[in-house]
């Protein structure tokens, strides 16, 4: 699912937000202009609505970390006005990836709000043509591009990279879903990391660090393979970070209630559980995992304690900070470490 | 909707047909080998389901027109064995993105069967999960080109006319949408254009052609803008056909019952109807048009035949024909004139 994941909560300034704000209506400008061009002026209307609804939403600290990558990747005096604009209108199409994953993922969930709003589909006259709705903005992304990047000597590496990371993420769901209807006896570290790496960390910490290199001109694959690495890693620890809170967190602090051991959700805390508990502790999980019940809910919260887990994790946040940033001073291939170092110390000790 | 416009009508050899069929095993191997490769059995045993259901069936007489289209643009001793399956792959490309509209228009449409199968989404253990099995075959089509024609000069060409025909066509189902909600009394000749243009002939006729022109080699951008005029002339009759046989075709030819009337469609006959109608045949369209009604839908088909609307139509199919000819004849930028006039005599004066 799309839940917040912890990288919505990296922390950006407000003159930073606002900049990224501002370029928003000429995206919307840009698009409604298209649609016009093919005699569809209530679809113009139509699709406006629908960008403003759901697009500039949240936080935006995918679009933006787009934007702080690439003002860190390139010399301050080698960036113009019209470069820095380019990187917005990427960071834009990052959000609009985002926007559409959404936008089809809560209907598929039948959720009910999403960023303090109703969902999309739940609005009054909209229903399931929003899943036509997630269409539209998914293709309009490549609208923008071929406006603005199609000059550009990597317009074809950005088409392509929002073609695979779009292909990844609909595995990642894939993959979610068949394992959310799994026994909780059947859950794996394996399956685990393959949901979230290609379900969240592709997207969220990959896309738009990949964007910024190829629009600061990076060519070398291998420097492209080192980063990856990273912001995986980086994503998979803030995935597990998102699993624990969804627990463990305190709600007024979140800003949501969790479901993931009513949803049968293959999380973190489920998969250390099972490798933790002892025949009669599994009995307890297999009895009361992916159900409603509050007392069913409670009793797997009350065996995770016994098994320790908020310690565990407290261990694996730490580890996993050590050896990202081991990582990190190991990659060699032209990839300034601040840009790396600047999210990773963003993101941990986090209790949001 | 998506409902088999007559262009699933064109009449293809079992020749072809089978050769079609033939590569698709190789569609299908690419494809689960690329979700593979992300870590993702689970993943890929899913989508080779998704694929094996939804995208060999029907007609294929999209895909097969771009191959056809291919051998008719290519002197017969310039086709290579290497080629020509490049033409099949952009078939099955077409057919994709065809499967990849259908499947969520159902969706939306509630609808129950397709293609002589239940549909996608009203399979056990399906769902709504079928939203983003869609964005998995939309975003596979994409690895289909990277793996087969990223080598080639015209990979910008047909990843940006995939791009612009998907958002065209959620344009038309946009348009579609809206006009469905609207009063009788408010459909236009107009916005009737522009639902038939966006929601079908861009994607039914003028890409799998434009994508057979880039295969082939055309750079000259006004032999693309003069086969698109034609060609969207060639859908445009198509679907008033449609529309047509909707209401008057024999439901054992045609092999579906037509339900434009119930669903408040903004159909070729509902415009002309209101265009012919005196005040009180008016009054008729506005008291039963769009509802379930046996003796409601009776009365507009009862009405439509006092305004000898099967005249019309007769009138219009010989007229648009006639017209479609001469636009033929006038074209003059290399596309040779048999491409078009194959086509033509397809599809019409065909009653299923
Ligand atoms: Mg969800
Ligand atoms: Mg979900
Ligand atoms: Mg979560
Ligand atoms: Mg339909
Ligand atoms: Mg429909
Ligand atoms: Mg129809």
């Amino acid at each position: 699912n799309h839940s917040a994941p912890i990288a919505a909560r990296v922390t950006v300034s407000k003159d930073e937000s606002r900049d990224f704000m501002a370029v928003f209506p000429d995206v919307v400008r840009d698009l409604t202009g298209v649609t016009r061009a093919y005699n569809c002026n209530d679809a113009a209307n139509w699709f406006a609505r629908v960008l403003q609804y759901n697009v500039p939403r949240g936080k935006k600290n995918r679009g933006i970390l787009c934007v702080l990558t690439y003002k860190n990747l390139v010399p301050a005096d080698q960036i113009t006005p019209e470069s820095l604009k380019l990187a917005h209108y990427l960071g834009w199409c990052v959000e609009m990836l985002q926007s559409f994953f959404i936008m089809s993922d809560d209907v598929m969930d039948n959720s009910t709000t999403r960023r303090g709003q109703l969902c999309w589909h739940r609005v009054e006259g909209v229903g399931l043509t929003a899943i036509n709705d997630t269409l539209m903005v998914e293709n309009a992304m490549f609208a923008v591009l071929k406006k603005h990047f199609s000059h550009l000597d990597c317009y074809v590496d950005l088409m392509e990279l929002f073609h695979e990371i779009s292909f990844i993420t609909t595995c990642g769901q894939t993959l979610d879903q068949i394992n959310s209807h799994r026994k909780v006896s059947e859950f794996t570290m394996d399956n685990y990391k393959s949901i979230v790496y290609n379900k969240t960390a592709y997207y969220t910490f990959y896309l738009p660090f990949a964007l910024a290199m190829h629009l600061a001109g990076f060519k070398d694959a291998e420097a492209f393979r080192q980063s990856k690495t990273i912001l995986l890693e980086m994503g998979h620890f803030f995935q597990v970070q998102d699993d624990f809170l969804d627990c463990f967190g305190n709600p007024d602090v979140t800003g949501k209630i969790g479901t993931d051991i009513q949803d049968n959700k293959c999380s973190w805390l489920a998969v250390v559980a099972m490798q933790r508990a002892n025949a009669e502790q599994k009995q307890i999980m297999m009895d009361c995992y992916g159900q409603e019940d509050p007392i069913k809910v409670n009793r797997i919260k009350d065996l995770y304690k016994e098994l320790s887990l908020p310690t565990t994790y407290a261990t694996f946040e730490e580890e996993s900070y050590n050896m990202i940033k081991t990582h990190i001073q190991q990659t060699s291939r032209g990839v300034p470490h601040q840009s790396f170092l600047q999210i990773l110390n963003k993101i941990y000790r986090r209790d949001s």
